[in-house]
């Protein structure tokens, strides 16, 4: 029997143009969630979606929430059911004057590196999502049938805050867990090499006030007397880490386990260029734990870090004032099996256990923190996408970490029980959320043509 | 001869229902210099000044400057000329709705404490200035002349930065210089115990901001790699003193002098009440240099405090953010011979010098320093005066320090090259700058007998 993807992937190539138009018309949609005067469009481009779906064979339906819909899917047969996400919705265009041509009037442009296409949500998040589906589409027309089971779930909230995302989600559990999730919003590693993304940090955060004085003091009448809580601040936030850049704080370390040595030597074989991406802002030498390598540092390693502080007289000019208080947001990057909680709590009793007399601290609001996410690659399905991805950009892919939260992904482990495969074909240079966003055409079509690897390898 | 200060007490005694009427035509009149409403008030004011000194028999004028009037007056005759200095002009009264009456309507009010003139200005300073001059009226009235040769040197913009006072002095440094200046604008110490302010402390102040990355990063994508300033900040200034309190910049400490043992027993006799000063404003443990007296931490010790920094977010919610920069303003009390500048060098080449790879810092526009004003009090009158306070108020007085600067006092030695006896009567519950401003007639009265006493001494 002859390879059934071979021809899967002749159709897409033969079919791009086609793709593409598809693509052009969901971009011409403005649909721009946070902006209520787009809220029509939210619904046009729901609805446009639905009718695609359906057209590949899905039962679909736009779901109503009470901010924008949701497009769920289900299609196809197979042992393994897989749940497809992405977001149709986009970031505002303002400043529409940086704009080189009208963000809804999508076009294919020649570049120094290739043709890209140019709109609003061509990059974050269109372009990404249709790229599963024309994958579907391609095998459809060759096979007669979607390549194995299918949820297709699309939100139109994501550049707003998701605030229908968990609500809509728990109502329709059974609904849509899978045995997997598979999300489209991500990048290639360092704009080349595909990747998969296993490891997601998680976040803690906590906000304080030093209190000193029940007022504020003139530092004629006190000062080299009374007790100034920014040098309090300064003297305790400034020992939260060791001159190796390790966190001093007792306990923040519990949990975090070793990079495995199979991710070890994939992040090694990735040959990071740190100089390149520090030297992009100004910047040239890792500062953080001395004997991590960069990537450990910003993908499996914890942090601690002053968000934000604030105290005295912070105006024009200068007043010679000491303070009744001082203010900070501290937060934690989170790896491993960290648990938000504890690590919030162990920060609060190491700095109230350093206050000196007359200082006290109050906590703020509790703020919900985030475990970090760390996908179960003992699954077969990463290695199998890893080489379908390899196949297709003609490198090895590798399964790389993410320095930040990516929300979507915790609430498929902690609401429907399920592991996410991030793969993505985004560039650094796509200006997401920024005037002139683009895809490149490269990952339009090699984006298309990866998921028609991975869905044939995983059938 | 029977002693010539005698019945001019007797006088003071009797006359004080007229003084008060005086000081109550001066409180009416709303002179707030720092409101363009109130300018005529304020020459009103100035007017009322040359009116009452020309009626002594001072050779007085009001004298125009870019703002509010100066009242200068010359009388009287001897071999040591004092400069007498206050200032006519108030504060502003607002939130009005805090008065228990019009501040412009004075009346004498009984208190627990005794009767208090009530009224914006009462203390500050036109209370405490009418005891200077109902002193040499009641002399004049008893002997016909004035006690000693005397320049009266009257402000209205003491309230309002003093924009034209040193150029003002500067045009006329040849008509206002004189042996040694007056100044009654200072208290009681502790309210009781009558003080000669000899040590003023000087100020220099420095603002810088600290860059690390050419923009704000997310704490996701750089957080553990890259340099965040807000740290780095912390560590520096959180070093800026020991465990003792000590300050750890090198070369801070030049130019600083032991407090002479006269002074050292004479602070001692004080029996300053630390805990009450620091009671009063919720704290309770003297938080500096731990080898010190706590008289010693505000009068004859500087001081190195951070009066404001700012960096990162700091509004409402939170942004995990690595902010590019960090900003601080830190100010130095100064004693004894400190050089302002050499205290910003050293502070600068100590905080450069800590800086990591990536970062820099901006120092901000040059401000100018002050260095500590330190009385020659080896010339005979402060001893003088020192006793004929002493007798007065039934109580030993003393060479006290000031925590703060006072700028006419370094004025008058930079600019006119002598030194300043500060006398005063106020009290730390007299509510200036706020609303029910009060003087205590006990102030007002005592202050009176005082001056007599001094210039009978002196004369």
């Amino acid at each position: 029997m002859s390879d059934p993807l071979v021809p899967v992937l002749a159709r897409i190539d033969e079919t791009l143009p086609q793709a593409l138009e598809r693509l052009m018309a969901l971009l011409r949609i403005p649909s721009i969630s946070t902006d209520p005067a787009y809220a029509a469009d939210c619904a046009r481009a729901a609805d446009w979606l639905v009718a695609d779906l359906q057209g590949l064979g899905f039962e679909a339906a736009s779901r109503p929430t009470p901010g924008h819909p949701m497009v769920v899917g289900h299609g196809g047969a197979g042992g393994r059911h897989l749940l497809f996400y992405g977001h149709y919705d986009v970031q505002p265009v303002d400043p529409l004057s940086l704009w080189a041509r009208d963000p809804f009037d999508p076009a294919i442009e020649e570049t120094a590196a290739g043709p890209v296409i140019r709109a609003r949500g061509a990059s974050d998040d269109k372009g990404q999502l249709m790229t599963f589906l024309e994958a579907c589409r391609a095998w459809k027309a060759v096979h007669g049938t979607l390549p194995g089971r299918l949820t297709i779930f699309l939100e139109g909230e994501e550049e707003s805050g998701s605030p229908s995302l968990v609500p809509f989600m728990t109502e329709n559990a059974a609904e849509l867990r899978a045995d997997l999730a598979l999300i489209c919003d991500t990048g290639l590693f360092e704009g080349r090499a595909p990747a998969i993304s296993t490891m997601l940090r998680g976040l803690a955060k906590t906000e304080f006030t030093i209190h000193a004085a029940n007022r504020d003091l003139h530092s004629g009448m006190y000062g080299g007397l009374a007790r100034n809580p920014l040098h309090v601040m300064a003297q305790i936030l400034g020992r939260m880490h060791d001159a190796s850049g390790h966190v001093t704080i007792p306990g923040f370390y519990d949990g975090v386990e070793d990079l495995p040595d199979t991710l070890r030597q994939q992040w090694q074989a990735l040959a990071f260029d740190h100089a390149r991406y520090l030297g992009d802002v100004g910047l040239s030498v890792p500062a953080g734990e001395q004997d991590r390598t960069p990537l450990e540092m910003i993908w499996s390693r914890p942090t601690a870090e002053v968000n934000g502080l604030w105290g005295g007289y912070t105006g024009a000019g200068f007043k010679t004032v000491l303070p009744a208080e001082a203010h900070a947001k501290v937060s934690f990057r989170l790896v491993s099996k960290q648990d938000p909680a504890r690590v919030i709590a162990a920060f609060r009793h190491w700095f109230a256990a350093q206050l000196p007399a007359d200082c006290r601290v109050e906590w703020h609001d509790e703020i919900a923190g985030s475990p970090a996410s760390v996908m179960e690659i003992s699954d077969p399905a990463f290695e199998i996408a890893r080489h379908a991805l390899s196949d297709e950009w003609g490198r090895p892919a590798a399964f790389v970490g993410e320095g930040g939260s990516i929300p979507i992904a915790g609430y498929f482990k902690t609401v429907l029980g399920m592991d996410t495969m991030l793969i993505g074909f985004s560039r650094d240079d796509d200006n997401i959320h920024s005037p002139n966003e683009k895809y490149d055409l490269e990952s339009f079509h090699k984006g298309i043509r990866s998921w028609a690897r991975i869905l044939a390898a995983l059938a």
